[in-house]
């Protein structure tokens, strides 16, 4: 419900995923607005369940804060389906920090691990490249930048089909001893984990999918992500009044919408899982439409099937037992 | 000496600046290889003076350890020119370290801060904009900061000509309490500085140039700069396949050109004076050929005619009175 086109994109989205995936899906929200929105669209043959609440979040609210007020918020009971396994997986199209909140509150982490890690793929022009965090863990030891390079190795073994995913330290230089200080600290812990680890890169790496796996704290994987983002649409925009009138208009079309995939791919895909939640919980951006409804539910659905929650458990135990950390 | 293209581009692109800038212009080497040099160009009228040594540094020594070996390294003795008041600025192209490590030592710092400032307008879709650090001061303190803030809103002034920067920190929301500890600390001692202070901005305003002064730690800036300049460079990749055979070849050539241009600015700006430096110190990188000397050497001139130095100085004073912070 606190998407910007909820709930009718939500229940479009659903509609169709329903369709196209055989999944069942529970929509969690008023059930009246949420019925008016159903009978706009053709779904007979389709598991679809209303869970009626009035309270959502909003943009805006402290989530913590407003979770605590309401008690029924649809996030929250959707969530709770999960943790009541009445459903395999929650998604949330915004407020992002109200289906995090939620996450962590019912669902909890795995152990060890204190906040869930977003990230994957960002640029269309290194497809096999992973950066995490990419927001919620702002300032990181480095047994977190570690739990993110696990992670990262998971998601890139899983979802992008890589059997050994290299890993990088992101930094201002190749050599050991090069970058802040949780960076330069990280080094030697990276070194002995058993994940496949290349050392630093740069910045000018990144484009180049040097490494299968970038790892950062949230702070600098946010800022990298935003501007990479703002970057691309304003080359676009630069590029469509520098080649318009020369080319074809349909050509023009194809390479600023193609510029814009590579440069806006959280656009594309939508949304996926909050990893290192004991659970699937799935957030989409809160400017989704259906398309990008569709395309979580795809990833929620991925996420089940590969058990990304139980591979991630083995590969944080596996990663310890070599640090000699005992799992906690 | 320790550039990739050293002496011969250095000493070439030396005697177009003397002629342009009208510059008098000491070279500090081997005086046999610099003649060698001098003497492919005709460089009668103007004033160019050569200070003998053989030692100079080369990229991959550690800076201060090689500047304690060679005692007669050029770019120490070109420093020492400034100190002692024979030269009014100096110039190195490569290695970065070498040229700050020897303003460090011989120049010194502006009282108070601890290491030279990095930093200028990066993004050739935002002219208007600097950002500060670029690499030098990895892990800051909020005063840190507030002095990048400092250098920054002087350069907005003198060098761009904004009569009244305004100020950002650079964070992940722009609500104040968002954003890394540093950035959080920094913002209620950003507010009362007396500098234009509009709050913080994200990753996707850097582009807009919503701030004239964009600030952030070294780390961060230089992994944001290094991935503008290689996100550009395979941009640029990208649309040349792209657009080749359906429009004329100069077109394409315009095009590419000017993005790679507008992404990567160091390039063509060649380089810059280092800030908060108690002299002028200016640093080409080290692929910088005779147009990049040019170049600095014409930021050079505009440092010393700007007196940049002591306005720094009196800014400094300034923001450190409003603070209540005596000037140390």
């Amino acid at each position: 419900m606190g998407g910007d086109y909820a709930p009718e994109e939500i229940v479009k989205g659903a509609v169709i995923a329903a369709k196209e995936y055989g999944v069942d899906i529970i929509l969690v929200g008023p059930a009246e607005r949420i019925e008016e929105e159903l009978a706009k669209h053709e779904h007979s043959g389709v598991n679809i369940e209303i869970v009626h609440t009035d309270e959502y979040l909003v943009e805006g609210e402290h989530p913590a804060y407003a979770l605590r007020q309401k008690r029924n918020a649809s996030i929250l009971l959707a969530t709770k389906l999960v943790k009541e396994g009445k459903a395999d997986a929650v998604l949330g199209a915004g407020p992002t920090g109200g289906v995090v909140a939620s996450a962590l509150q019912v669902l909890g982490t795995l152990e060890g691990i204190a906040r869930p890690v977003a990230g994957g793929p960002f640029l269309g022009f290194a497809p096999k490249m992973v950066m995490m965090d990419l927001g919620g863990n702002v300032d990181c030891r480095p047994d977190q930048l570690l739990d993110f390079a696990i992670v990262g190795t998971v998601y890139a073994q899983k979802m992008l089909n890589i059997p050994n995913p290299t890993v990088a330290l992101l930094s201002i230089g190749a050599e050991e001893g090069k970058g802040n200080e949780v960076v330069r600290e990280s080094y030697p812990l990276f070194q002995k984990c058993g994940l496949n680890f290349i050392g630093n890169i740069e910045g000018y790496d990144i484009p180049s999918g040097r490494a299968n796996v970038v790892i950062c704290d949230g702070f600098v994987g946010n800022i990298v992500v935003k501007f990479c983002e703002a970057l691309g649409r304003t080359i676009c925009q630069w590029l469509e009044d520098r080649v318009k009138g020369k080319l074809p208009e349909s050509d023009v079309r194809e390479i600023v919408d193609d510029l814009l995939l590579a440069t806006n791919m959280a656009d594309s895909i939508g949304g996926g899982p909050l990893w290192a939640v004991n659970g699937i919980a799935c957030v989409s951006h809160g400017r989704s439409k259906a398309n990008e409804i569709v395309g979580t539910i795809k990833q929620a659905k991925l996420a089940l099937e590969l058990d990304l929650v139980g591979s991630l458990k083995a590969e944080l135990a596996v990663a310890r037992a070599k640090l000699g950390t005992p799992s906690i």
